[in-house]
């Protein structure tokens, strides 16, 4: 059975990057730069899938667990090289998600 | 600005219907009867709809929050009919999700 | 049971309005002003839902292709407005979809 | 640049899956035992993610390739598992997708 805080922290992340996106759009400039911006829908999409993946207790959790906290460690990333305390909030959602999905598996 | 009570519940009715999902399958006969089960991907699948549009303030979050709320009483109202707690469960998240969806004009 | 048609062009649309996203972040100026920028995010992630409710025949495909439908028309207007060849071809796949939405009743 | 073949299938892929996730419910029996049902939504779900991140040209798609290929070909093996023309029509598409998406890296 899944434990309650992949769910949390996957959902957590994915509304995050989804209303930081709008931040970003406000925002322009480096903020809307293609690379740090599809990895900002790209967060925001495998968080939903790996959510759902582990809401259902999926075969696949782990798996997608994985890819999910690479993805959020980019994004982490790529948030904390911009300023603002909107991309340091969407950083640290990113690192607590990518710490649940590395946690799963334990 | 979006309030924070459409993005929460939304995303818990999400959560909850794709969990008894997994309930419904594990119990068979009547839980994963046609109409009902696709009642119950219906409300996760319009849910999660709703809960992006929420989070990224769009122009159709309130059209969209209508027709949530007419899925999330219908879902509520087949998960009523049958037996047990989780049913239950996802009535109530339902019902509170259809609750915040028509809350958001005001 | 559903058409083709509907699954055809809200699969497309969702297609052709999430490449089109590229191009625009590849543009930068009014091509990510936030509220056309917007407009094509709802209008891929509504198809994708919409193309969902079509294949499994939901119940609520026809109230879903409605609002489908506005989101695609409000799109393809928005693209129109735009210059380029990219641009012309999103209004397409928007009104296509717009069209096989409305259909579905008939 | 994606290929068109990845998007085509991983798309096609999706949808005979969620129209065979009807097909199995309608059937009742080993169609709707857990493991199987489980397998075609998880099919479906990283079908539509993978189609979604290769419109995009991101920077993951060659990974979600990799494990969208590997739900694909358990996803294909439990279809031929169970009788019916539709259930071989469900293994074939996910046997195209799995290839699409090895070949991605090509």
């Amino acid at each position: 059975m899944h434990s309650e805080s992949e769910v949390k922290y996957s959902l957590e992340c994915y509304r995050v990057c989804t209303e930081t996106i709008q931040h970003c759009l406000k925002m322009g400039g480096e903020h809307i730069e293609q690379k740090h911006f599809n990895l900002m829908l790209d967060c925001a999409k495998v968080c939903n899938t790996a959510a759902d993946f582990f809401m259902r207790d999926s075969a696949y959790r782990e798996k997608l667990g994985v890819l999910c906290a690479e993805v959020c460690d980019a994004c982490a990333a790529s948030c904390d090289a911009l300023e603002g305390e909107e991309m340091k909030r969407c950083a640290k959602a990113c690192r607590d998600c990518a710490a649940a999905c590395r946690g799963m598996g334990e």
